[in-house]
């Protein structure tokens, strides 16, 4: 199996997606192709004894900052790094591709090279988020605004397969985020895609809340990207706010600073639970191919775990068993 | 001044309001009328010494529980409590109102009772929400779905002139919640409010994200109550998970337990920061008296807070601002 890694996109770019490439051929049993500035890639490299048989590199000159419109930038930057990886994966010159770069950039590198598998309305962006039962998948997280009832219906399909396959969720369970838990509740798009859910091949467990979110009521947590992305940068954000508050704690005086000493092993378990990096990355389901989004500010073991990720993504067929419901439905519809 | 207090609403009641309102009368200069079954307020007021020239009640014998259906629930429940309450607000019996009952009640009340201030087209519940830069507003928090652009312009001007007024904030600060910072970020909804807002006379300063929420980035965070309902509920809940986490380190072993005592003082300064019965309620904005719904959890302290809130909402004229404001848009707009 051969990866497609990104080596431009992130803040810690290009050093931590080659010091995780190297790390997982090392130990997954993977090939690796870094796409990027073959200079800067190659001094990266120099730096630690590698396994030249698994890490190639692809030349790309060029790179899509943060701060381009995506979709322009895909289409006028032809030697932009994620643009490269996307055709190379589209061309079967690699199993999966991963970027922890420009996510719109990605997400129009997904639609418009790799393409859409055959049925699929939208792709959407899934956001694996910690919480009390441990990690659950919201989706769409920002790929979509404006979305119809199909598409909530198609995200919760490809979800649930999703956590099913890579995370080994028995029966994964379904929610629709909503404004409250009745059927009655919501707005003119969740209570229209209410019904609809009801009938899909889903382990629909109705509407949730915000407040489902961290207490990990379900697995798979079905929204517009609007909401998705409000919700998941709200968790976010407040992750920093909260973790500063604490540390702020631990670092005013000798007394709390010695009390720090005994409670540091909660609180690495407890950062450990919160923290982004040990959930590998975000995929874009509904490609042709397995694209995944890794956090901008991964370090090299979040983008390590993203690569593990997108492994099982490869092995366990997320991309046929989408493909097969998907068009099941669709014949179920049509007659 | 007279405050009008449902005292049967809420997980506390009607212990916590009684309470609350004897050390009100006391303390804050205000009358109170206590709305609901006379029995169970008096058996309350026995318990403890109160000021009888400040304390009356009203009696209402039905209460509207969580589970029913609010708009119906208003118009056939003529004795509930909430309904009475509104009812004489309505007939100046009293100069502002407070619930923890049944939101969806309160609100529903506050429409079809007390009514609009003239040119609101919906008012919008504000809640104050804790950051890192202290209590921002979110508006609408959940009294509205499918809003369009003129609501959230008014959500906006409402929110700004009570954060002025009773929280004195200077030229408090406006964001549009969105899914990106940029001007072309966001939903129908939100792209075509953005120029709208620019023109409004209020401090708009573009586009907000979920992560903003939590830093205190605006005063005032505009949003339709769908999604302003799914950012609070989040944020409450992962204060749970967060809290029982937290928790649970320092009661684990002896020598986290030494820990805790150790840093004891900087948590409790960590948790008050993050509770929301600092803050009051939340005040339903735009009707044509001041109505608050406080937390349905809430203790005597935090209905304390909420009667202060009441107070100022009253003393510092935000009604008679917002309707000034609100026909001063109107009569620009119109010519």
């Amino acid at each position: 199996m051969k990866i497609i890694v990104d080596a431009m996109g992130g803040d810690h770019a290009p050093e931590a997606p080659v010091a995780a490439s190297v790390k997982a051929a090392d130990e997954l049993n993977v090939d690796i192709v870094l796409v990027g500035k073959t200079d800067a890639i190659e001094k990266e490299l120099s730096r630690r004894p590698y396994n030249k048989d698994r890490i190639s590199i692809a030349p790309a000159d060029d790179v899509i900052s943060n701060h381009e419109e995506p979709a322009k930038a895909v289409r006028s930057k032809k030697n932009a790094s994620v643009v490269v990886a996307a055709n190379m994966l589209k061309n079967g010159e690699g199993d999966a591709m991963l970027s922890m770069g420009n996510t719109g950039a990605l997400l129009a590198s997904g639609l418009l090279i790799v393409g859409r598998i055959k049925g699929v309305l939208r792709p959407a962006l899934a956001t694996l988020l910690p919480s009390a039962k441990g990690p659950k998948m919201l989706i769409d997280a920002g790929a979509n605004t404006n979305c119809k009832v199909e598409n909530l219906v198609q995200f919760a399909v490809m979800g649930s397969i999703y956590m099913k396959n890579v995370l080994s969720t028995k029966n994964p369970t379904v929610g629709l985020i909503s404004n409250g838990e009745e059927e009655g509740k919501g707005d003119e798009l969740t209570k229209a895609a209410y019904p609809k859910l009801k009938d899909a091949p889903i382990n629909f467990i109705g509407n949730i809340e915000g407040r489902d979110v961290m207490e990990g009521t379900a697995d798979v947590m079905t929204c517009d990207g609007f909401v998705g992305n409000v919700i998941l940068k709200t968790v976010e954000g407040m992750g920093h706010v909260v973790s500063d508050k604490v540390k702020g704690i631990f670092t005013k005086g000798l007394f709390t600073k010695l009390g720090a000493l005994f409670v540091m092993k909660g609180l690495n378990d407890f950062k450990q639970t919160m923290d982004y990096r040990e959930y590998g990355g975000a995929p874009l389901l509904g490609t042709k191919k397995p694209v995944i989004k890794g956090h901008g500010s991964s370090d090299a073991k979040a983008v390590f775990s993203a690569i593990v990720q997108a492994k099982k993504f490869v092995e366990t067929n997320v991309i046929d068993d989408i493909e097969k419901n998907i068009n099941g439905m669709e014949e179920e519809i049509n007659g």
